[in-house]
């Protein structure tokens, strides 16, 4: 990292944190100088980056400083929960996805806010690529043979051996390794229920996760949730009471789409006074926690489960290689019917891929290669964000994520968010529209945006253009539509 | 192919046919020289090539003869079928299985007869590691992107090539590539049945076939299947009667453990006469099918199949890459429900092993490593069954599959199979005992062979000391433990 930018990151931070407010000056190119000691062109670079990133904004002969951002951030809870667990229509959240996924598929060319990937720009795909070729080539005898469950030894040892920085110890044999994290969920998901029980899950909240319940023959009971803080226990507390949940399942470090985090009191409220005492297990999606915006990944839940209640569950395929389908499961002491459900499921977890990453893990790679993800999509995002605050009508609300690569846009309530969608997609834009993540097709007036190309005319010219259609759908008489629940 | 290997073959076929029987004279040297216009010493390798193989032997002045092979194959009938369906006893089975593929996991000094995986002497290890390489090296920009379903778009296009030697002809987009033929299965039965439901499964079959079903809350009802011709569509069709069964689950080309085959008016009969008037899917596993024996494949049941009911799973993990965890479904008119619920279950397979297989396919280096791999399976299964002859106890019998490479052995009523793999373990002999292969714990005194390896000594000791403890076990005196179901 260059000199310039660790004092742009440290800028910023103070942005984030609200030491610099919107409409502050900052401190001057010669103070700065004094400050940190670096000549008048590094400190002329930091400023020229956050400007880059649509933080800072220079007023002639004044100096730089902190950009308006007037957008608040959307209500705490942006839904209701369910009373009981609702029915979840499947096949009509289904081909909304569809849709956004096609757009994927089949149009590389169109602006890309549709799909949480990040772009092969910012992933090693050099690196882990060779990684890939040189485990093929270099392996053993046994290279290319089946990798029963529990997985790849290698990789889990090296998964144990991270697993302190998310603030607890798990041994390699109480790891077992998936086809990506979606597998690692639908695992434990069906060794903690059985079909026509309910889990309890955040609204709103990523579909896979949806449609994966619904696959099962499980009914979703939803809880609002909270843009910075997550989950809302008091509701859960309610929801608890009310009706027999089997498991929850909680992206509790920068949840899709909301870009939540839960704070360390939460976290340890949920495990130690709501699921320890009724023995109700955590699915904890941890697949965003890697990518943290700020110094150090926040701990997982697991850190205050004594009793093997919380089943961690990730992949790289948000932070290093989505197409290698490598992921895992730390499943607590559902352990030996998560391996049989694993064997039952597809047999085995790609052999090749796992020591690709096992290796890319040993070498030091991974974290090398963190490091400069995660500037990569701080950037990003609040460049996005930036714009997004530039181009959309107003009134819009945009959460403020400190991880992850999503946002969460709040339209002004009469702007149909699927209409907004198939708009967009005519103009070779692609966005997911708020009802996709919600087990009643609610939020109907969020999208949501995915941050995870670096920032380019193409996105630039794709945001402004997305601002154009829901200024003109705001702007419109508010339609007639029927009442919808948000 | 070598002049003398052709001869070979044709040789066997005809003892295979039963033209020549056990005892037989085959034709002399010199009757093969003018047959075939073969000089004496290429007519001399091919009967050492059958030697080898264990089917002739030389009798000294006198000639080339066909070994006695005294074994019979097991009864038609080798196990009641159930009534209804019963509930399988998950976790007793999969214990057994544990043992089973820990030995393969732990143990790759033991003798290698327990789990179904072809040996990487015999898999093109070095060429499908170098199509991956260059897959991982050169692909695009999005080469490490999520591969959504249906899949690589490549690959599926060369499936639908080679559907016609499968006697019916599908579109790609017809096609969802998977995470392996066990996914694939899984996807099959959750798109065709519901939580209690029941499936008509042959016995014996595959256990994870059945454990399969267990995980997914199906009930299964127990077909008898002939060692031969697969399951018995008169005992099916009494089921169907009785039962309401949701689907069927058959292995028709090369069934495992049987080895069976379903002949084509079989294959008809149970599509046109049973299935598709009372509008039952049928869940074809055919992951053995290309491994035949002879010229060609047989059809699929999909061949006789004109509404979409039947369901064609398969993968390359026996034939090419175990470890590459790619395979598919045909899913006929369930495409839809099957799309998503892949999506539910894994999100995608990985990208780059699908590419290779692409690749590999698209080159034909698939048919030409086919082609090789049949005739090394063929010997494989020839000498270990010559083995078998040689080293067991009297009255056994054995399958004689014409594709595949597992062998069925039916051992005298009172040698407890899972007491012969518990010692055949202590001395470093790995087998797969009956019982695994029935949800209903029956096949008491049966063991699976896999035939996966070239013959070596190794091989040939193990089968050895396994012959050994059968004998033993075989002249002991018949047991006092519980009556057994088979």
């Amino acid at each position: 990292m260059h000199l310039y930018e660790q004092i742009a990151d440290g800028i910023q931070e103070m942005i984030e944190q609200r030491v610099f407010r919107p409409g502050d000056r900052v401190s001057s190119v010669r103070k700065l100088m004094v400050q940190r000691g670096v000549s008048r062109a590094t400190a002329l670079q930091a400023y020229q980056l956050l400007e880059g990133r649509g933080l800072v904004e220079a007023r002639p002969q004044s100096g730089y400083y902190v950009k308006a951002m007037p957008m608040p951030e959307p209500d705490a809870a942006t839904s209701r929960g369910a009373e009981e667990g609702e029915q979840i229509e499947l096949e009509g959240t289904a081909a909304k996805v569809a849709e956004v996924l096609e757009s994927f598929r089949e149009h590389p060319e169109y602006a890309p806010f549709g799909v949480a990937v990040p772009s092969p720009e910012i992933l090693p795909n050099r690196a882990i690529n060779r990684a890939l070729a040189a485990a093929a080539r270099h392996a053993g005898a046994r290279q290319n043979d089946y990798d029963f469950p529990p997985g790849h030894a290698e990789l889990r040892r090296q998964l144990a051996l991270r697993a302190p920085d998310a603030g607890f110890a798990v041994s390699p044999e109480d790891i077992v390794t998936t086809c990506g994290c979606m597998e690692a969920l639908n695992l434990a998901l069906r060794a903690t229920c059985k079909p026509g029980d309910a889990v309890a899950v955040e609204t709103p909240t990523y579909y896979g996760q949806l449609q994966a319940l619904e696959s099962l023959g499980l009914r979703a009971v939803e809880i609002p949730s909270h843009p910075r803080t997550g989950p809302d226990l008091a509701a859960l507390e309610g929801a608890l009471r009310r009706t027999r949940v089997a498991a929850c399942l909680f992206t509790t470090t920068y949840s899709n789409p909301l870009g939540s985090c839960m704070p360390d009191e939460h976290r340890r409220a949920l495990v130690e006074d709501l699921l320890t005492p009724r023995g109700i297990p955590l699915v904890e999606d941890e697949v965003y926690a890697e990518l943290h915006h700020g110094p150090a990944r926040p701990r997982s839940c697991r850190a205050w489960d004594r009793e093997g209640l919380v089943l961690v569950c990730s992949s790289v395929s948000k932070c290093l290689a989505p197409g290698f389908r490598v992921g895992w499961i730390m499943p607590g002491r559902f352990g030996q019917r998560v391996q049989l459900l694993k064997f039952m499921n597809t047999l085995a977890t790609p052999t090749h891929p796992q020591a690709a990453v096992a290796e890319f893990m040993r070498s030091g790679a991974w974290e090398h290669h963190l490091r400069g993800m995660r500037r990569a999509l701080r950037a990003q995002v609040a460049r996005v964000r930036a714009a997004v605050s530039e181009h959309f009508p107003a009134g819009i609300r945009v959460t403020r994520p400190e991880g992850g690569f999503v946002l969460w846009v709040e339209l002004p309530r009469h702007v149909d968010a699927v209409a907004l969608h198939r708009r967009a997609l005519a103009e070779r834009i692609s966005i997911a529209p708020g009802p996709i993540f919600s087990a009643q097709g609610g939020h109907a007036h969020f999208i949501r945006l995915s941050c995870g190309h670096p920032w380019s005319p193409r996105i630039e010219q794709g945001l402004a253009a997305l601002g154009r259609i829901a200024t003109r759908m705001a702007a419109g008489a508010a339609r007639p539509g029927r009442p919808r629940a948000t």
